[in-house]
């Protein structure tokens, strides 16, 4: 191993202890957990390897409901998106007689000239224009303010979907340990992974299980004092709403609560608000809080940034990654570190940008493509509302499992009590109890669900978190088998 | 603006300094740079939008010389590979008869089989297996070793470009100001940039210009010694092959110099091979980093990145945000921890990662599509080749300009030789001269390039790096344009 180069008189140094990179890891890195895709996702994968492969396992499907991939479990794309793609990515159809609705080559048209028929090129850095142009138009009609000044092109930005966003924004506020970014518990993983990842801290605010979820504005405030008094300085305050993975919808009120109380605070408000399509309960429709932040003078420079996705809705193109962040009452310095930051990776992908357009500028009534395109939209969304009361129902009906009604989004986070002789199994076997729940649901039955420790539970409480996306036809089979497996695990550990 | 709940009795802290978020952006953030989307390209695209605005400017329209963003300047996809993304974006098109070729198809129904049918949904976070698959039988056809244990899938990420998967590799690296990375002067500014932005510091080794940007182990010493006299821990090499803004292409003989030193002295390397299908000249083929590694059984424990895109090559689908990391002799903790680190964003975009495995597996002789593939793919070539050339060689035949021949990649780096009298009224104006010269440049013309500081360069020395991407009918226009307008700076400040 000695050097060739040695021979020539140079002045290298002494060979030193040769650095290992995998025992040199970044701390921040080691210790950054991402539950969504861990230990039981990584687990069902190879299960899924193994059954492909003919190996016999005690199922013969693996059942994905560790994360909200709708396609994955039998959700339809919207066909007038799919169109419109088809014939941007080879306008030579348009020549195909027949083939495609008029509205269909109208839009192709319109966005192949949006970008000088170039798609393959990178885009602006924050966007295409015509698509950033239909994200202000959706925000203005959604909310219901037509002023122009309501919304601006400049203040959004697109992306890989809303995770890079998100990552992207925490990475301009944390500047350090001491660094607070306060965050839902539970809450979708996303957040305790990056805020350790970027260096920051998290800092914990429990929503109410036994109010359905709520946010309470007195928990924000014990959270804040609290994490002041540890020596850090909170910084930016966390809201997913419709919740994730709660399934809970914050109303008007309470949101305006949480921007004065941000505010006051002076922190920076991130709404997670890619579930906003998927709110089921017409009693509680989706409140934006860009709406809610310019109902209130008082709060004008309050920083909020708003993401939404592709992803859920909907639509579910989680493959195409696409999505925004708009930000609201946030300085031009801020801007231009975000721009340049979002420049270092040239653009967002082009076909996540036109779908985003899509979505947010669907047919309207009296286009050819209407029709269909309502029946599809209608056709998911009364089977995701359908789905959510139908888990919701069977999991609290079962001994030991007492489920909150999810108002909106993809998911059920129901609370499991665990028999003693579980809890001190798991203990014996270095795991979380409901990790170990949750492992043995996988092995003896195929489902894969999240843990509630990946998402933060009240110490001695242990839930675990699933999609409601199985189809209807194989939905109530899953629960069935859910349910026999959980009077099982009840039983061998009584 | 007093807040309601102050009624209430909690303990909230006395009214602190409002923390203003503009003014308070981290360090990091602030002081690194991305001059290939910096200032230039910011006054560029305002004067586009300007233009279409229908003002009145020096000039009719802007060219963006500043990116190698080929379909912008009008080069064309290739049909093989949109004609697939169409069917497996809208699959009912396969029921056109004698519209697709019979390997569009099959390509179609195989990409869709492996992913059932779900394009819409997350794909596994490193890819999807298809896909990975395709690189690595694509790595073993590129360097003539069959060998199924030359390669794995398991090795391999997929990513949304390659500057996304640079990054992240980084993110693995640096742990700390004192973790140097080293990077070529001149280099892409993705490394000067990711390198502060991640807490790290570069250690910039020169290029040998008078020996067409030759790479030399003895400077390589000489950097390396210098930065630990500093007190820093080398970690990583980065090399650019071919080189970028260079287009140097290395010899075998002097990629396992390289390699043995990086070993020697316990590097990380980083091989930026995006542009290994852009070698012009038949005497100096590319050479993958990866098969001189495998090469040199003494190295096997050496970690190599290999990098690789769909931006650059004959596809230039730059839009699309598609690349990948191979990853050699590199720790099972380190794939774990790239793995979870992938994994928090989901997945690379699906019609990226199905682009590059059609441009790793692209029609083969006798296939339907083959002759028209062949056709395009070597019009593109000859025209970047022929376009390199006329670009050199006018660049290097003017007064105050000497340019060195690009044997690769998609730039010109020349340097410029500029009057005293333009340095002091640059340092008048607080610019960098090179600076200087491109923003009059920009003024007076509408030519978008970028100067050199943007890349690194020798202290006393001037350099601008343009893209030789405007097709062949405008390229002579664009040159004459220039040399008319770099005349006249020269008698304005002689």
């Amino acid at each position: 191993m000695l050097p060739r180069l040695a021979s020539r008189s140079r002045p290298f140094l002494a060979t030193q202890k040769r650095y290992k990179w995998g025992s040199n890891l970044p701390p921040n890195i080691l210790k950054f957990q991402y539950a969504v895709r861990g230990e039981l996702a990584i687990k069902a994968s190879h299960y899924e390897k193994l059954l492909s492969e003919g190996a016999k396992l005690p199922f013969d499907r693996v059942t994905f409901c560790n994360i909200g991939n709708p396609h994955q479990l039998g959700q339809k794309p919207i066909t007038f998106y799919r169109q419109v793609i088809s014939l941007v990515e080879n306008p030579e159809l348009m020549k195909q007689t027949g083939v495609f609705p008029k509205d269909v080559i109208e839009r192709a048209q319109h966005y192949l000239k949006s970008c000088n028929n170039a798609t393959g090129a990178y885009s602006d850095s924050r966007g295409l224009l015509e698509a950033r142009k239909a994200v202000a138009q959706f925000i203005r009609d959604r909310d219901g303010i037509q002023d122009p000044n309501y919304t601006s092109v400049d203040h959004i930005y697109l992306s890989n979907g809303a995770s890079p966003a998100i990552q992207d924004c925490l990475k301009l506020i944390i500047n350090g340990e001491k660094d607070g970014i306060m965050i839902p518990i539970p809450q979708y993983p996303l957040y305790s992974g990056s805020v350790p990842l970027l260096g920051g801290t998290s800092v914990g605010y429990y929503l109410d299980e036994d109010k359905q979820w709520g946010l309470n504005i007195d928990e924000l405030s014990r959270a804040i004092v609290d994490a002041r008094s540890h020596g850090l300085r909170p910084r930016a305050l966390v809201v997913i709403n419709p919740g994730n993975p709660t399934g809970s919808c914050l109303s008007t009120e309470n949101i305006a609560e949480i921007l004065k109380f941000a505010h006051r605070e002076g922190l920076i408000v991130l709404a997670d608000e890619v579930y906003q399509r998927n709110c089921y309960e017409a009693g509680k429709p989706f409140s934006s809080f860009k709406k809610v932040h310019h109902s209130i003078p008082d709060i004008a420079d309050l920083p909020l940034l708003s993401f939404h996705s592709i992803s859920k809705g909907l639509t579910g193109e989680c493959g195409k990654r696409g999505g925004y962040v708009e930000m609201t009452g946030v300085d031009a310095a801020v801007h231009e570190q975000y721009y340049k930051l979002a420049s270092m990776s040239l653009c967002p992908n082009v076909v996540g940008q036109l779908i985003l357009a899509l979505q947010l500028n669907p047919p309207k009534a009296g286009d050819p493509s209407y029709a269909l395109f309502r029946q599809e939209e209608e056709a998911i969304f009364n089977s995701l509302k359908n789905r959510a009361h139908i888990v919701w129902k069977t999991l609290n009906g079962l001994e030991g499992i007492e489920c909150q009604k999810p108002d909106g989004a993809l998911y059920a986070f129901p609370k499991i009590t665990l028999p003693r002789k579980a809890i001190e199994a798991a203990t014996k076997l270095g795991k979380a109890p409901d990790v170990m729940y949750c492992l043995e649901l996988l092995d003896e039955t195929g489902l894969c669900v999240v843990p509630g420790s990946g998402f933060g539970q009240v110490k001695g409480t242990f839930h675990f978190r699933t999609t409601i996306l199985p189809l209807e036809a194989h939905l109530e089979q899953v629960l069935h088998k859910f349910a026999e497996w959980h009077k099982k695990f009840l039983a061998k550990y009584q």
